[in-house]
């Protein structure tokens, strides 16, 4: 394996393909699509024979949140949990629901913020907080982020 | 284990959590982001230290890609390429970009298309094609299917 310094200056096109900086993105742990009726979006994903999770109410996090669970990561279901959810928009401007964000797992949550600060990517909130799966989480800005809202959790 | 029939019928909410129906849907392959501009998309994952191939053109599907590994699954970046890329449209109306479809294997995808048409979810297109990564897939429509375009890929 190169050295650290070595990879930063390789030249070859494999090299220049696979980034040289140090990882901070690991697996990609959920895609969250936000469903205008839970029922209804679980049992799309039942009748095709998906391993469905019941409804777990997180209010805190104004969601209910159903898992699909594809084997090699999961499909969240949200729906909205009271009267200040953080979907209610979303479902607003996408009546059929939609794609609401993507969570990729890291290794470190603070290092991670440090890097993302240092890219210039805002975060939204200063802090990591407890995430709907008991670990510590962080949303990136859309607009930071190819216009797809990035959930970053600790794994 | 239960039998067949027995997990058909289980009461359980847990059983019945699990869907009893023979499996169609297998892993996450990737989450597709349509971006504006391609070489920014890429640094943006660069800049994390992902795993980033180089842009490769897809005359016949109208697009360049750009794949993130992430270990478990990947994002593929799309571009459009020519004049009649199928992504022009969505661009249009996402001028910053964003999750354009997502893509889950399946191990036949005959089966896969018989499966979906009993359920009453159209396909685009009555074929399978050869997509992106030289292997038969389906588009489901969006509609259909909880807002998202999804693309079944055979594994």
């Amino acid at each position: 394996m190169l050295s650290a310094v070595g990879r930063v200056f390789a030249t070859s096109s494999r090299s220049m393909a696979t980034s040289a900086l140090a990882p901070i993105l690991g697996r990609l742990n959920h895609v969250a699509i936000a469903c205008p009726d839970l029922e209804k979006a679980s049992g799309f994903y039942k009748n095709l024979g998906a391993d469905v999770s019941a409804a777990v109410p997180q209010p805190e996090h104004g969601v209910y949140t159903v898992f699909v669970n594809l084997g090699n990561a999961k499909i969240e279901l949200l729906h909205p949990y009271g009267d200040k959810s953080p979907i209610e928009g979303f479902l607003a401007k996408n009546k059929a629901g939609g794609i609401h964000h993507v969570c990729i797992e890291v290794a470190d949550i603070e290092k991670a913020i440090a890097k993302v600060k240092e890219l210039g990517i805002r975060t939204l909130g200063d802090k990591a907080k407890i995430g709907a799966h008991g670990k510590p989480v962080i949303f990136l800005h859309p607009k930071d982020c190819l216009g797809v809202l990035t959930e970053l959790e600790q794994a």
